[in-house]
């Protein structure tokens, strides 16, 4: 950590700082310069960084401070430089093969579920996604089936042999959906549910954690580390866009973030074109470029008639331009030296 | 609703489409211009609107959907055109008086807690804050006292006779903090957490919901729908601030929100400055300009000691400092027809 | 045009507001709903409808206007369906053939331009970049050598048969800069310069607009429509990156507006993944994702030294890596139907 | 400035940066510690940092370069402590008395203009506001008398003897506008026009620089740097709103950027809440919350048919609003020590 001293600070502000610092047990390192004057900290644990920056931006001479080590570590490549590979029911997330997790936003039925199932399934999607427990900005749209439609999911997965991925939204229903789920996923909008991050932490599942909307890579990978915090370090990070400005798409994919995470984390990562973009004609040129950027995967969503779709209509492919995209996606894969 | 149909929209299309939305119920208003043909959808209740929105905007012949209603209803102007006053122990906000809520960003210790409330109490605050429970962008930072930090709390409430406010994050822990707590707060984090929404809807206490610092006012709003549909009308609105491409200050502080807020909604609406800036020079500011923009009350953080403060030290006044702000306060509020 | 009235209209408000747009020469389409009373606008012209919308805006009992039909109309698909190509110098631009456009991000002197477009060439790019006149955020900073800059790209041009591009960031140098580039550019920081665009808008030279940073989508069209709007329809937009919280990258590229732009517009589209990313790591694979999106050509920083570059040296690629870029590039287009 | 070495610096690395350095002349300091090497580079030149940095960046062993001093010097409060006052025509702006400047957005005739000058003097305004040239997004839009607008601005000066202030868009208008205003406005849209700033900077008339609706307020201060850096020191600056994701309001008002700027900055700054919000109804309780922050300053549209305005008429007040507001701001400014 290294602390900017204002213009005015004085000799005395300077004793004092370093003083105060020594007392607490760091190593000080001055530096004097002609126009300002620079305090290296050294030694300072995990634990108390964030707290003494805020601390010392509080003080009148100081006037910025500004960290060097990134505040993740267990999830970051320089504590574990090879990628890491979630398994799961047979499917290596991570690999050389791009995985496709496809289904309908919200499970409404027993039917259309076996439905779309078997349709990407024959279309060469790996892995179900579906929606129980569905997050909706007003409390007057669908809220999800609950119990009910995860029942149905695991039904699903009997029939066609997918494990499947389902949200969960509240720190009660972790241990409901861990029981029927393959993969937990937690969505944009808990992205700082840290109640909710930590207690999947604490479970024996593979988690899928979304992108906030609002958030910087850097918090993204943080809150993937309070899960790892708790012992669960099979994560998956899934862009899905951030807001901006733009208003003709739903969300700006932040296409950028698959190369830098791949950088920055040993954690695999997938790309959501479907809330990325929010404009079903938009989802195929953005998985394209997912996985053309490095992407692990792609999470689509697809429903056999999206203009009676209980959700997310306006995002969602039909099974056939679902099948389209895979062809799509199969050459765009061979050209990075991947395949679908 | 009105939907703008695609330059290639055809006859047939029409058809099919008045057809559809008169099978289901709708009534359907037609009109061909020269340049766009525009389709009126008349009767669509509350929960089937969204719904239908997406839906259709899944149909290749459809441009764009309009609505024309605004997605909340119990929380607007229109539905109530009183303002609201909350009451809590004595106290109301919403009313002629701005409300100040002062108290440490963390409760740390009773002792610090105890010196914090007598001393903005002291000043004229009338309601005290303090985290028991804290949401921290790392897990590695301090997370608050839980239980323990609201006893403090308590027996700081009957040292002084303020009324206090402290944050809920779990849905599992709403019962537990509206025991102690006089309003529940819901931090910016978990605005989009709409299962402890629901959960503070039905308690009896009232609940204060900062806004997202990602959400735009008919989104936050929307979230106050979500508690008020529960039951629970006693609901203060909290701007603090929203995530920008600028740096120099920790969020933008949107102070047009204020009287934007009193126009659209009857709720009552107060600001935080601390973390609206996260720079404590900047707090006196920005509080008065929310004073003069029509703000119900203001949220500070106080701290006897920000350099040595679990958390936020760097947007924590002391109560020096406090005590000078609330002058400033009084003369703004004077100036716009209203008393501190 | 739709107004959507507020709820306090009155019968003579509307009656005041049919009569007097009646009077303007419009036609008028009266909806009485059971929540809001609509009323459609027909007949406005082009240059009438920004005007005619924020006047009646400012009307009391107007709740909202909602503009009907796009605001830009040259450039845009409906229009014009089939996609527009820019021919330079042998050179096509939207059609098949991705092209790539590469180059120092300065000129700095002959030996170096000479030297990089030998370069580049040799791997494949079409068209020479280079800057100038350079825009720089600090007074401090390389401001570009001008028109011998222009000279030593003439030069360069000549030596290796490739059409050249460069910035034109001042309205008295369009009438230069046109002398000698192939290709004005229209820099991020100047697409609201509405003068420059009007000045490029009458010269015999195609324009490549860059979007600016704080540009939707529309607003970038209808910058080409200045363009457009002067008789000079050879025009090639450029997504260059926006500006959003993410601090990581120096923008966030935009990857969904190259679909977006290729189904609103029929100008073609090329992608600057050197600003749009800042980090010259991240350039291969945002450009990879570029072309597997649609766009029609990359523009690309290239140095042979960039830790000695006058400007943008984190962005520049050397050499060698443009060369491997080349060979992805070249898979990708072939992965999309296309070839670079 | 201090660079952050990347883990995988070696020794050989270290050795390569500190001589490459050394042999430019730079001092440096180097740090190894347990986890990273830091290096501090003392003595750059302002003309040389952004270049170096740059360079540095590019360097594969470099993870991050950090600037410890701020990118613009004359405008700073470290370079001149003392509040700057811009006096014109007898008006001091920077000092006790807060300065309103009101009129249309366009000048549209001269009998308008006379009529809103007379009556915003009446009601307290000190200068005159007025489009000669206006910056339209659409190119159908009205865009100003040009000269013609100038005289008429002249006009209303005489008669009322208000000094005016009015937009210069292009290099080639300046000399034009100069010979006519008292004040030369720099637009939202140009404020990264350089070639603009650079010839604002050579004219010896005040200059109002409008923050760019997509600048961090550093952004801003290093265009008033450019002006400044050419010989021109009456420099205002104007907060107008920034661009966010936020929909309802046109932009958003940024005011913690007026205590900001008051504190890195001695120049003086303005605040203009008709474009801050677009709306005309929050106008009035931005304007007040401007003055409360400690704008030196207010900018407001006044039309007297907002409904028949050419431009901007949803956020222009009435000349009776605009009274009300001022008796409004008067009674806010004595509450934080001035006067209107």
């Amino acid at each position: 950590m290294i602390i900017i001293l204002a213009p005015s600070a004085t000799d005395s502000d300077i004793d004092e700082l370093v003083n105060n610092l020594k007392e607490r047990g760091y190593g000080v390192h001055l530096s004097k310069g002609v126009e300002k004057t620079i305090v290296g900290v050294i030694g300072a644990h995990d634990d108390q960084k964030p707290v003494l920056a805020e601390q010392l931006s509080s003080l009148a001479y100081v006037e910025r401070v500004v960290p060097i080590l990134k505040p993740y570590k267990v999830v970051s490549r320089e504590f574990k430089p090879e990628k890491t590979i979630v398994r799961v029911g047979g499917v290596d997330i991570g690999g050389q093969k791009v995985i496709v997790m496809a289904g309908p936003c919200s499970v409404e039925n027993e039917q259309m579920t076996l439905e779309v199932a078997a349709a990407v399934k024959a279309a060469g999607a790996s892995i179900l996604r579906g929606g129980a427990f569905k997050p909706s900005t007003s409390p007057y749209s669908f809220q999800g089936l609950g119990e009910e439609g995860l029942k149905i999911l695991a039904t699903a997965r009997e029939a066609t042999g997918m494990p499947i991925i389902t949200e969960v939204m509240d720190t009660r229903d972790v241990e409901l959906v861990a029981r029927y789920a393959d993969i937990l996923q937690i969505g944009t909008r808990n992205m700082t549910n840290f109640s909710l991050l930590r207690e999947v932490g604490a479970v024996k599942k593979p988690v899928m954690l979304k992108r906030g909307m609002s958030s910087t890579i850097e918090e993204w990978l943080q809150a993937a580390e309070y899960i790892a915090n708790r012992g669960n370090y099979d994560i998956i990070l899934c862009e899905r866009g951030i807001r901006t400005f733009e208003t003709y798409t739903r969300n700006t994919f932040d296409v950028s973030s698959i190369p830098a995470v791949l950088e920055l984390s040993h954690l695999p990562i997938v790309a959501d074109p479907s809330h990325g973009t929010g404009l079903y004609k938009l989802v195929p040129p953005v998985a394209r470029a997912a996985v053309a950027a490095g992407a692990d995967g792609i999470m689509v969503e697809v429903h056999p008639h999206p203009e009676k779709a209980l959700k997310d209509g306006a995002q969602s492919l039909t099974p056939q331009n679902f099948s389209l995209l895979m062809k799509d996606l199969a050459a765009v894969a061979r050209a990075v030296g991947r395949y679908v």
